[in-house]
């Protein structure tokens, strides 16, 4: 596929252009916050790509155009909130703020939410805890499009876990990751690239191996072995059961069901000052973060990487020199937003290699 | 190996006598609690085995007598301990219940220990927040076992992650997982079985592929893909350098360094009822379980299983029927008991098949 670069600020500047005609520009401006994030760190697949998803639900009223948070439950250091079917993205900032106010008073903080939608990259609000001195845990339950351990029957996301702890520097060790043996996004890119997929990464809807990623999407992602489907399973408890969203089996797929999905999020934040000096954890950190990035590489590998490095790399690498996107992708977006009469002159310049 | 099948009171008894006999009995007793408890799930490689390594290391020093806990921060919903290289079952088994009184209190608490020592099966203590209608939370991190992905210089315990939920009956969802591709126990077993073991579960101390248990054993264990060794990495962080015990590569081995561990542990409460209604909780978890357990198998499976199922399934059976225990380990036992002038006629009569 072609690609263009593009500076994140036009990009991000488009894609609130686009979505401020459908919903309002403050609530657009985080939601866009957040695929920007997920473009610059690498993980296209959470991308600018999603405007055209969530427009598309937004547009059949199977998620509300703004988002009014109902406070169902307000406690000492813990809150659940009801995000009437907005936005995940909004709900999902504000949920995580929250936390970390009442973590600086408090110690630690943990806020449910229901009745949200897709919040895009999880690590968007873990982040935002680091930022701030604190370690945050962002957790989301998602369509169902996973079996549990040994089953061939769906009953899960492929439920992520996020953890982020800061380091005193603007190096964020940031734990993202999915509970299934592989993203959707992976298999989604071998049906485009007429690829085999490896047997191990889903089952046919008849509880079959499978090779053809077709079969493999309209069938069920396998989870990451018994200890992916646990932490699948706990996660769903976490961001399902115990905040009054759906969970297993009834939350409908993002993709193929027209109904609003009642997704739950679960934020935590932990203040580390209230445990440790903050200067002596720091210095802890650095000591640890050594011990894994000067670690001998095995053979096949060419170092050793803290989690969430590459996507701190990428985008470090992409702030200075812009962002790497599909063409096709940006001139559907330019599309889409001539469609909405916004004017494009600027933004159709970076197809002439101006930005 | 001969077996033979002995209630839990008469082996609790005898190993609290034992240890007795060198530590105060109280602690002695919430130890052996630990421990039996490890035997009753079927995790026998955490149980009254323990006996011998605890008391080992104990006599040489490298553990105190008693459990001197100092407070070194005691925030609102937060606490860091230092243990003073006591007991790791005794500190753990207050540190949750301190956990537990705050998050009646406040709704969520997470204490920080230092200072420790091995604490046995993480889920004992999950289970005493689940056993009080909140999810318990456990992590500790262990003796320098592991490499990160990818390397090759180990700096990493296969530290675990263990989530209880309760579920309004007896039965508690409990996932107590390893981070590493396998239990070290399991390569111990393979030794004496005189096994060969697949190639992807450690590496020698040279870095390489192994196949044979005592070089696994001599070097590392591999952590569970890039997933586990980023959650090692994270348990470590809290455990280690939130904590302010000794972390990574810092952390001696327990069975072959005669040095004191400084273990460090971190416990977390969340009450329930603070988000939800605990009946509607229950009632979803009741749903939640069944969408697992009514699950089609796939091939290869008998049925699928909800976490914590296969131990809560075997404590059942063998708080009936008595635990199954390798009738050498009890005969150290007993061998014991009479080195420290126990008078162990009642537990010789087991051997006679009375108990």
């Amino acid at each position: 596929m072609d690609k263009i670069v593009i500076k994140e600020d036009v990009l991000s500047s488009l894609c609130i252009d686009i979505f401020s005609c459908k919903i309002p520009r403050h609530e657009a401006e985080i939601i866009v916050d957040n695929l920007i994030e997920a473009n610059l760190s690498g993980v296209s697949s959470h991308g600018v790509t999603k405007v055209f998803d969530y427009l598309s639900r937004q547009e059949k009223n199977l998620i509300a155009a703004s988002t009014e948070i109902t406070v169902e439950q307000d406690q000492i250091t813990t809150f659940t909130w009801n995000a009437n079917n907005g936005w995940g993205a909004v709900v999902g900032q504000k949920a995580m703020q929250e936390c970390i106010e009442r973590a600086k008073i408090y110690g630690v903080s943990f806020g449910a939410v229901n009745q949200s939608n897709h919040f895009g990259i999880a690590s968007y609000y873990s982040k935002i805890a680091a930022q701030q001195n604190m370690i945050g845990f962002t957790f989301t339950n998602s369509s169902n499009v996973m079996v549990p351990y040994g089953g061939r029957t769906p009953s899960l996301g492929t439920n992520p876990i996020c953890i982020s702890v800061p380091t005193g520097t603007d190096v964020i060790v940031t734990l993202d990751m999915s509970t299934g043996v592989t993203a959707r996004g992976r298999i989604t890119l071998a049906q485009k690239l007429n690829q085999k997929i490896p047997n191990n990464w889903a089952i046919t809807v008849d509880g079959n191996e499978t090779t053809d990623p077709t079969e493999a999407l309209k069938g069920y992602i396998l989870p990451m072995g018994a200890k992916g489907s646990g932490l699948a399973i706990m996660v769903d408890i976490l961001t399902g059961v115990l905040t009054g969203a759906n969970f297993g089996s009834g939350v409908p797929r993002q993709y193929e069901e027209d109904i609003p999905q009642n997704l739950g999020h679960f934020f935590g934040v932990i203040d580390i000052s209230k445990f440790i000096d903050l200067d002596e954890f720091y210095k802890d950190m650095k000591v640890r973060i050594d011990q894994i990035i000067q670690s001998e590489p095995m053979e096949g590998f060419d170092r050793v990487m803290f989690p969430g490095q590459i996507e701190y790399e990428k985008k470090c690498q992409q702030l200075e020199h812009g962002i790497e996107l599909d063409k096709e992708i940006y001139q559907e977006l330019i599309t889409l937003a001539k469609k909405y009469n916004i004017n494009v002159e600027r933004y159709e310049q970076v197809l002439n290699g101006i930005s």
